[in-house]
């Protein structure tokens, strides 16, 4: 089937899917082949089911080398509900979680965490509008913490981190959403991983939880069952109906990154891709950064132009230019590049030219 | 492209859905006609996500004439995630919810109930092996409840309401799961109806809940952001990321219900469905249905065979016949037949002359 009238998906997500797992899915959609009926219908009790969800787990497992005393669970409610998820777990009172607040979800990982119990804000940058990231030195960590909580990629504000910030022993969690699988990552560095699907793994509905099992005695009996880590351990992501299209499809992601070289591949094209946008953004300071330089993102590229109107003109001359969602996220306006993985380099090229002609115009 | 190899599939959920929609839904896949990218790839608050959504809740009003003063959300996590909200949200404190206890996923939102507060057990079908529907008479039921809850179908036991139990104006709250929209339903009797969408509605990832807007001031701002349904109401099912592409393939179920005559059209060829099902059944003994008579199921007809050993074989030759996923429950073994919306009449046809057969076989 020949695509056709595909624009350059510039969006935070639900974001771009390599186009060859479209099609893949496309091809496959009324009848699985083999199986006599499509992936939309087919019963998570079935063999065909279970072996999809084994796959994927498993090539999940070789893409980020998850060691054996990690479980890998498939749930669904997005990073908002692991907002919830992680403190009703791993919260145990009288203890206190420690919370490093790097941006706008951070701040509403923060505000649920405090529903649940005692919580320390080890550090903050929103009063230079989450620009940069806390260094190290600024971290005012509890002694004996239940955990570190952190966000590796601030997809509003765009920024990421390079290195993890060091937590001794305490266990460290961290909301992955919008950078997992976009280069290698060091799992046993963690104790909990969360990562809504919608960026680099997969469509929206699926959550990926990968976490070590000495957390899981944590988890209460009193806990609502579908909240229960140690019940999505033990009944293997399978104690409810999971969201069977939506992890066939990151199935067939998994594939595709693995094609691509797995994580150290992808990295590099990943790499790439951002330097080219950033080396125009700094050519010659019609555009401006958002973030501090060591603290740039390769995944979400947040600029500003000299003007509000003029940002406005460049959404929509951009949007009629066939690059799509290059609008910043509300809350803090100016312009956006999300580039994920399964984003085209072809894509950044464009972008790089139509960020030169509007300057000529505009500038 | 052409339907090949298609079986039929009995399968309790998920299950069948209709050729028509699986067919749109793999001809715009890789790029929705006028949008440009897949519905895997859309912005959540994109202009064509938000027409889809509130094309897909106008059909389900207008299907079910719901009145003005309720709203209709789009969550994820299933009924066994409703478990826990309907009580965590309405069950306020020194308040008593009622529960009607008729099978075994009823048996397990009294369990989440339990750990949210005062729970009482209406009535109880249990020691019948859940066979029939606790009576009105055996209601007891307590005055000025949270609310009652019910289970309009029991997919596990093959029973299913015909006429909703008198609550008086106590708040009534039905799991719809497994017969929602496959017949006329009087939303202004409820208070509350949730149902995962991937029996009849479609694919699984998907809950819809229909709520009386009396009952949002019940959700405390204590709760989980993700539980609470003010907040799901409020933002209009909008608060974080839904699962889009389940969404916009209920939307096209919608559509395609619509064009069967909607709720009433479909009740007259489920009931003719179930009918046949059941004459078989009756015909000569051989076949045992397991539910009383009054109380049948149109969605779910369970039944068994003489032996044990005789249900395994019913089960591998009909597979063999392309009539798929007629085992019934892992708990309660038999035979069971799903018949939903979807599931097509030759279908229903097919295993009624395999049945005859098998009866020539081994009767």
């Amino acid at each position: 089937m020949t695509v056709t009238h595909r624009v350059y998906n510039f969006a935070a997500g639900p974001a771009v899917m390599p186009v060859p797992v479209l099609e893949q899915i496309q091809r496959d959609l009324v009848v699985l082949p083999g199986v006599g009926m499509s992936i939309l219908e087919i019963s998570h009790r079935s063999k065909t089911f279970e072996s999809i969800l084994a796959q994927a787990e498993a090539d999940i497992r070789s893409l980020a080398n998850v060691p054996p005393n990690y479980h890998v669970l498939f749930l669904q409610g997005g990073a908002s509900l692991q907002f919830s998820m992680v403190p009703m777990n791993l919260l145990t009172a009288g203890a206190t979680a420690d919370y490093i607040d790097s941006g706008s979800w951070a701040e509403k990982a923060i505000k649920e965490a405090k529903k649940a119990g005692a919580v320390n804000v080890a550090a903050t940058t929103k009063g230079e509008n989450y620009s940069r990231l806390p260094r190290q030195d600024e971290l005012k960590l509890t002694p004996g913490a239940a955990y570190v909580h952190m966000t590796s990629n601030n997809t509003i504000e765009g920024t990421e981190y390079r290195e993890l910030p060091d937590v001794a022993d305490v266990p460290l969690v961290s909301d992955t959403s919008s950078d997992m699988f976009s280069r290698p990552i060091d799992i046993a560095r963690h104790a909990l991983i969360y990562s809504g699907a919608q960026k680099n793994m997969g469509p929206a509905g699926l959550t990926v939880v990968i976490i070590r099992d000495d957390l899981l005695p944590r988890s209460q009996k009193s806990l609502p069952t579908m909240l229960n880590y140690t019940v999505h351990a033990e009944n293997r992501s399978l104690y409810n109906t999971p969201p069977a299209f939506a992890v066939y499809a990151l199935g067939l992601v998994m594939k595709w990154l693995i094609g691509q070289g797995g994580l150290t591949g992808i990295a590099a094209v990943n790499d790439r891709k951002a330097r080219k946008l950033y080396a125009e953004i700094d050519r010659t300071g019609f555009y401006r950064g958002t973030a501090h330089n060591e603290c740039r993102s390769l995944m979400n590229v947040t600029f500003r132009l000299p003007s509000e109107e003029l940002e406005q003109a460049f959404v929509k001359e951009s949007t009629a230019a066939g690059l799509d969602g290059l609008k910043g996220h509300r809350s803090v306006g100016g312009i956006r590049a999300s580039i994920y993985n399964a984003f085209p380099e072809a894509g950044v090229d464009a972008l790089v030219l139509f960020m030169q002609e509007f300057e000529r115009a505009h500038g």
